[in-house]
């Protein structure tokens, strides 16, 4: 059994494209062929904090895959980051534990943020000017660094509640090649951009139908529970294309489950990102349309993003 | 964080009395204090194996704790153990990884053969002059060693489908103090045995009502989900007292899941095993009744063998 540590993790994903490792775990998971448990979710009052244990495996596949990430808000007054977590990889023949991947959560930030790029790659407009982020935490920069391989755009305009976070933030994006514009009005935001992705812990919208304009896609990534929002229900009315992740996931969490909620939208008019991906369904055709993806996070990413560290590792870790 | 062995943790865990520890997660339990997530469960057809993974936290206390325990039931002819796993325990207050304890399911096997030490220490009549086993796999085993600190008795009457399998049983036990039987016919056992414990993966009932004489205690171990069964349904409306160690957890799985849904019992005629040990309901009273535990296993249980393990490593594990 081998424990893989979070430093030789980020080495090891440095020169690994996961552009294309993320969209086949999005087709396996729309072909079928992924088994996952029911999530586990523990939650903490005091101080308040959240776990969710997320697992599966494909299909025929060497390993099964156990993913713990956790959320405790007061950390960073102790120093310490809000996300933790560890990836465990097992035999699916045997059992046996093959590796534990120390990551804190680092391997989840990373395959969402991934999953965004490639929601981008089939849903974003030809021509995107400026890049919209609202919030600017991790997975907001992350995001945006994922981006970079996708779309050529480098105008971005970040908005989030705090003036000192987003001065970061913009310090951060532009000593990495941006441009970033800061508001406080997301209305600006929303005016001039082309590609707006949301990644904040928002439990009301923040985003409202009447700011999208047509040519628009939009990439929700903060809300991945039943009680987290950040797109007004009715900007799912206007959209031509809504892309999930799971479909079966998006009714029970995320932005869908609310706009399915309050039948702003039927069943039937989402679309799993895999399909897309697969050619199965449409991805964007004109740049006039308003698209969504609204992603809450899947098994198949996890498994994915675990066994390429795993095989990329040196020596690299036998799965059979 | 600290990696735990499996022989670390055989070797802290001979010199503690674990009954006092495995009775008070059981009253915190009843007490409302523990907060469990649901259940996952992954199943595995190419090879057959499944995969649970309960986790848990004590109200106001220092850490949380994910139990991962697999059974992957071809690993004998490759001469690996059924039986697989590891706890993780976490800072409840940062959600930090404090500890990987390797176990390989060793302490569930081990806190499973307390709980019923302690079913025998509250329901067993005084006077037991044969303990009847059936299953004579490893929690069998356990079963029978955890016993010798609550019931006098060593005089053992073991049923298993293999009668290789029962006679090493039977020379194993014989070695450990015991004075062990072996049947082929349950009747024999039944009509014998004052306390008795089944410990199969059995799918249908091995014991029935009619075999079962008065002045019985029954502890079920075998059956922790909603497919296995040891108990014929019928025994249940049999029994003088009924206890579980979750009411909510036996109403979807094991023994009184199954007599519950065949209408043998009512739900008011079930008691948990934590308010007996507390005092707030019954134990047994007189020599004549006939008694039932029902175990399916409970979070508690791993919160507790982990913390214990923890608490007595050297040097002590921090859990604050």
């Amino acid at each position: 059994m081998k424990v893989v540590q979070q430093e030789q993790i980020k080495e090891i994903l440095k020169s690994i494209d996961l552009i294309p490792i993320i969209e086949q775990a999005f087709v396996t998971y729309s072909q079928g062929k992924i088994v996952t448990a029911s999530i586990s979710e523990l939650i903490f009052k005091n101080p308040p904090g959240d776990v969710h244990i997320k697992s599966g495996y494909v299909l025929a596949d060497d390993c099964y895959v156990i993913k713990i990430a956790s959320g405790f808000y007061q950390n960073p007054s102790l120093g310490l980051p809000s996300s933790n977590g560890l990836m465990l990889v097992f035999s699916q023949r045997t059992g046996v534990l093959l590796a534990i991947l120390l990551d804190q959560g680092y391997l989840t930030d990373v395959r969402t943020a991934v999953a965004g790029a490639i929601a981008a790659k089939y849903l974003a407009p030809t021509q995107v000017n400026k890049i919209g982020i609202i919030g600017c935490g991790t997975q907001a920069r992350l995001q945006l660094l994922y981006l970079q391989s996708i779309i050529p755009c480098r105008e971005v305009i970040v908005w989030g509640r705090s003036l000192n976070k987003m001065i970061d933030f913009q310090r951060e994006m532009n000593e990495q090649g941006f441009s970033v514009q800061v508001t406080q009005t997301i209305a600006e935001l929303t005016a001039h951009c082309q590609l707006i992705v949301t990644a904040t812990n928002a439990t009301a919208p923040l985003l409202w139908a009447e700011q999208i304009k047509p040519g628009t896609h939009i990439t929700a990534i903060g809300a991945d529970s039943a009680d987290k929002q950040e797109l007004d229900e009715a900007i799912f009315a206007k959209a031509d294309i809504i892309a999930v992740d799971s479909k079966s996931q998006s009714v029970e969490r995320g932005e869908t489950h609310h706009a399915l909620k309050k039948h702003k939208i039927a069943p039937t008019a989402i679309y799993e990102l895999g399909n897309i991906i697969a050619g199965i369904s449409q991805k964007r055709t004109t740049d006039q349309q308003i698209t969504i993806a609204d992603l809450t996070g899947l098994a198949a990413q996890d498994i994915a993003i675990a066994k390429t560290v795993l095989m990329s590792s040196c020596p690299p870790i036998r799965l059979s």
